[in-house]
């Protein structure tokens, strides 16, 4: 890619896009990642390119449900490891939660270069490879259903870091608590997903990071009350809201 | 890519997503090219997937423009390659314009592959290839300046289907007429062209060449009076709206 200008009105959402294009060209990105990755710049933009209090507030509910889990998986595909490697293994370990490698487009190649990617940044175990262990979700086509026995198919909460909607919707139907990360407010999977972090998951995924380790010395009740005053559908009107605003900011320039 | 399921909610923005990819498979497209159809995509989605009565509006003095123009051009890149190929040279025939191969990430071979794309959809001449004929636009970083001699640098009206900020606030300032397709109606590009059709391009390529088609039998006066009855700013405003509208429309069912 070409080099970034520092005075670049965008310059950090073209760092992250670098970032990305790199994950691609060392096997960990799909093409279709690329693109996702684009619709997702496009909604950034619109809000802001900040982590906004409503992301903020989804966070700490997201945290208060990770620390209180039985049985935490973090679900991870090429985008989030290209993006967040680092992060992922920091959450798993605050929380103790599993990681577990799980693509749309499945691929063997980039599955293996991705638990590469994640154990040269610290993780221990990663779940997803051992095809013995296969187990498949219920409801849903394809090799898009095939998790691994001791990852998502016997979870309690799953974090699935930009995920599809049929995907979040067969996994909520299999009775787990659903965490995503998805920049669009009106997205199959943010309407679904018990908990949606509208916010790029690079910014996303390190502001978790913090809020999980300030929280994980709360009780049970401090935590579970959090999740009580945590109401998704309203925090996604929130972002809507958020959306409105910023382009009738900015319409007043044109 | 996976087979799109026809039920699919947005099949239509899948087909040509795959189309993309085929043309990036084929060495037409970037790797840029493929994240900036996503953000395309994301905008798309906002304006509702369909081409408004804004668009069209936009559309028809773009054509009333190409028609006017003594001596326009077509800039063409990977992307409006890969999915409007046909209707390029198709436009190109109708409104007497030359075509150029115009790329941002700059690349031989891909441009190659480009001119061989166009050429098999019945283009007969092709500009941007030749070494001896290119000519830089000032006030233009590096490779991005470069253009050809008889094309975009002598055009009065160049048509840049997605085009670059800098490029097209480069091009203006050196006396351009510009035209572009540009599905966010806050970025540089749609607020620096002269006519921004904010249209998924492959739909809006295909409604020009209507629309062309439609006024090439029109007189001098009647082209001039629609493009003086046009104007940009107020065109991107409406655009803005309609987006506002859309996703206060859709926070209903959320």
């Amino acid at each position: 890619m070409a080099l970034i200008p520092k005075n670049h009105p965008r310059a950090k959402s073209l760092f992250i896009r670098e970032k990305l294009i790199d994950g691609f060209d060392d096997g960990i990105v799909a093409k279709e990642g690329l693109l996702a990755h684009g619709r997702g710049e496009a909604f950034d933009y619109l809000l802001g390119e900040k982590t906004t209090h409503i992301a903020k507030n989804a966070i700490k509910a997201a945290s208060a449900a990770l620390l209180l889990a039985k049985n935490s998986v973090i679900s991870v595909n090429g985008n989030i490891a290209a993006l967040s490697a680092k992060e992922i293994v920091k959450l798993a370990r605050i929380v103790h939660a599993k990681i577990e490698v799980n693509l749309f487009y499945t691929n063997d190649i980039r599955k293996r270069n991705i638990v590469k990617l994640l154990k040269k940044n610290g993780a221990k175990e990663v779940l997803g490879l051992d095809l013995k262990l296969q187990k498949r979700i219920p409801k849903l086509d394809s090799a898009r259903r095939v998790v691994d026995k001791d990852g998502i198919f016997s979870a309690d909460v799953v974090l699935v870091p930009i995920e599809d909607g049929d995907r979040t919707i067969a996994l909520k139907k299999f009775g787990k608590k659903v965490i995503t990360f998805d920049l669009n407010p009106l997205s199959r999977t943010a309407q679904t997903a018990h908990i949606t972090i509208v916010d790029n998951a690079t910014r996303g995924m390190s502001e978790l990071v913090v809020c999980c380790s300030r929280l994980s010395s709360k009780n049970e009740t401090v935590l579970k009350k959090i999740l009580r005053g945590f109401d998704n559908k309203n925090n996604l009107r929130m972002n809507i809201l958020e959306i409105k605003k910023n382009l009738s900011r900015r319409a007043s320039h044109v």
